[in-house]
């Protein structure tokens, strides 16, 4: 039986942005309808366009009283200045889908747009949580022993001692109510596990951790991440980013290398077509778009950025972080910790 | 015809340290002295450790001309403070190797020790190039068209745009010298390729670099160190160490998923016997212990690093890169270069 709108889970998405736009977002959209039938989604972006890409799919006609369509006449570019998008692209897809969580009418909205753009209308529109200094963003990673999650992955360059307790909390707080992760452990990176490792900075914050009552053990290595040593890695948004990309590159590298050496020829060939199912169950187990997915957290509304080279799948994956924060609610639990 | 000794590039060999110390240290020694007739070793070590290994093995013999045991009564634990490793161990095999260098009677020194106390050490022994201020770690990797290279990968975790820009001068050099590469591109890790990000410091380096006359090309981003963007990646060693760690965390994890998928069952491990050649040839160009080594730069000397965990063949590779930057005599021309 439908629900009745009002007990849907409502959440907005921005139609445009990312390397594949409509092409990605609105299919990703359908089948999230399909297979939630408690979600309702706006979407949010130039009509035509949209409008093309649902009557392509032939989920529209099922699914279309789950959806809004909300037109916009403005984009921002992938490589906009973000004061520019806030200042001049009020109608654009990704300002109207933030202000539908502004407004209460979604709970929650996912750009694979600009960054920096997605992350400075968020802020100017639904400001930050009281106390929380800097926002930071924060993703999952794949890992030897299941999954692992990290922030800051970007949304600054820099961060205190007192931001990066913030940031503990923020990524703590999210993987109880979100992830179901009882006390999560928490791990602060750093060039070495011994006390007198690292700057000034570092064993300032390794100090304010032990005192806050979280579930912190200490300081973890970068090849902790991949490890699976904990549940959250705590880091500063240089760091984090650099590390991510690096990591993205060295998978990139590896399956380059992994192709090569099975295309090489026509036996190495045949042999890729036996091994097939194999090398395709090793691709499924660490498929990057199952992850691409990160939160902007510190803000007083859930927005997430999906990969601006999501995919149907990705971008797919994405709405479907979007509704697990959305459900748990999980700006105001962040809030409710912090006070 | 066997060279006079007087013409031969004598290395000294810290024989202890690292996981298999004197069975992988002493057996690399040998390899090394059977591949390159130009060579001559100092082992330095327990003399009866190091000659018990030495027996041990068919090349000893033939070689023993190009070999002297230097004999030492202590050695520098793995987890032992750099400090009291500096002023209690003068007679460790480690203080040893780098006290030969320091009296010219080897060209370079190889550990795969404690990399603290063979910094401190190091430092103390051999003494800073005039005009550098601080020391860096460098390394190579293989990237998707070659290789790159990185400093600092771990010798400091703060780095002044000042000691920026001396690493790039370093770093420059000894690719210039010792891998003859012409004019080698020179890239600064930040978070994006835009002239705005990243931070104050990360800024002001840049236009350093720009008036350094140096081969530089802006900022790279994590991704571009396994695609090969540049020759040369410059980052403070706390971003480096926790990099490299981090990139060698992936490449151990998807080894682990891809050994998972291919010994799944007996049909996978069928097919796997079948994808033998290929597997190993995917895993030879990937091979970490090709790059295992690292250089302190900005010593008066040069001081090889091997990595802890190096097998025979991985510290026989070590003891090359030893070779080779003895051979282009890289303090010496970093010494040039900044004077």
């Amino acid at each position: 039986m439908q629900k009745k709108s009002e007990n849907l889970i409502k959440i907005s998405v921005d139609a445009f942005g990312g390397d594949f736009s409509f092409a990605s977002t609105v299919p990703a959209t359908l089948n999230v309808l399909k297979q939630d039938k408690n979600v309702f989604v706006y979407l949010v972006g130039d009509k035509t366009e949209i409008l093309a890409e649902l009557n392509k799919n032939p989920l529209f006609k099922q699914h279309q009283n789950r959806l809004e369509i909300v037109a916009t006449s403005q984009v921002v570019e992938m490589d906009e200045s973000p004061v520019n998008a806030l200042k001049k692209k009020k109608d654009s897809s990704m300002y109207q889908a933030i202000n539908l969580v502004k407004e209460n009418k979604a709970a929650a909205c996912v750009s694979a747009g600009n960054t920096g753009a997605l992350m400075a209308i968020s802020r100017s529109v639904l400001k930050m949580i009281p106390g929380i200094k800097r926002p930071a963003l924060f993703g999952s990673f794949p890992t030897m022993r299941g999954f692992t999650h990290m922030l800051d992955l970007g949304a600054g360059v820099e961060a205190s001692p007192e931001s990066l307790l913030e940031f503990a909390i923020m990524g703590s707080v999210t993987l109880e109510s979100a992830q179901k992760i009882k006390k999560p452990t928490i791990g602060l990176l750093n060039v070495g596990s011994e006390d007198i490792k690292g700057t000034k900075e570092i064993k300032e914050t390794s100090k304010l951790l032990k005192e806050s009552g979280l579930n912190y053990v200490g300081f973890v290595e970068g090849n902790d991440i991949c490890k699976g040593t904990v549940d959250l890695v705590v880091t500063d948004g240089f760091v984090g980013n650099i590390t991510l990309k690096a990591s993205e590159g060295v998978a990139t590298m590896l399956g380059f290398y992994l192709k090569q050496a099975f295309t090489k020829n026509i036996w190495t060939k045949l042999v890729a077509l036996i091994a097939s199912k194999i090398l395709k169950a090793f691709k499924t187990k660490i498929d990057p778009r199952t992850y691409n997915s990160a939160t902007f957290l510190g803000l007083k509304g859930v927005v997430i950025k999906s990969h601006g080279g999501a995919d149907v799948y990705a971008f797919e994956q994405a709405i479907k972080v979007a509704i697990k924060e959305a459900v748990a609610n999980v700006p105001k639990k962040i809030e409710e910790k912090i006070i």
